[in-house]
């Protein structure tokens, strides 16, 4: 499974989410300035569009794309995909 | 191709489009209250997001999970795809 | 208004957005490669979103910040700008 | 400030996003289904986006639209709310 062999780069990915997450909860504790808890909201928003996209890619060259699967297995990956990718278009 | 098999929806569909904005275009000689024209563009927005989505779907079923399609033209149609998806979500 | 001091321009980006519109309905009719139409139609969201950004600023420029405005206006804009933000960032 | 004033349920957003984060930090160690995690994912993407609704909000009306800020402040305010509407429209 993709989020398996690409274990390590995508805990490296969320951690660095968390650290930003955190870093807001820490601005906003200390009263910061509200522009910079908007770009840095903003930040992470880029950030989990990025982990998303790795994730969709990951997916469909794992679990639709790849050589070998049975068809059955192929389209149940497609439904699960396009469930994501709508919730992701909007 | 999804796109000739699904020709008379999508052409509705687009054409559907095509009337919003030229009501957005009409709007904006007839010096319209500004406050129309920003929901009709985010209604264009919308129909477009919905028209993407079922490309997406489309390109998905039909050149990457369908069964009988050779390795190469999966992986070339997941690439299209991703290519795609990148430029949807962001 | 902002959509009439700035007629020009703005037409002139709908009427492209008409045109990208348009070359989508004659790739479907012509049962261009669907990856083409995938592409066109990305394009045509990415300057729709371009088309809101200058609305979202007229707008919160002309009618939210503008000085001289009574509070009474610039509470009612304010009012139509998120709703429009809300619709454009879904 | 309106992050000032809203501190308390700001907080309490931030915080249910670093738990949401946390849960798919735990999925990725336990190699949870992929499927799984494209949700989770899709779900804090959404809670990102209400709480950057949230901001901008609270910056509009704090910032740009309250009744008896001197002019050169709104337009500074404004500035920055269309810099955060332009990252977040993307």
């Amino acid at each position: 499974m993709h989020t398996t062999t690409n274990k390590k780069p995508l805990l490296a990915r969320i951690r660095r989410i968390a650290g930003q997450v955190a870093a807001i909860e820490k601005a906003l504790e200390d009263e910061a300035d509200c522009a910079v808890v908007l770009h840095q909201v903003a930040a992470v928003r880029g950030a989990v569009l990025g982990l998303m996209d790795e994730l969709i890619e990951g997916h469909l060259r794992e679990h639709v794309a790849r050589p070998g699967i049975d068809d059955a297995t192929r389209t149940a990956a497609a439904d699960e995909l396009m469930d994501a990718i709508r919730r992701y278009g909007k």
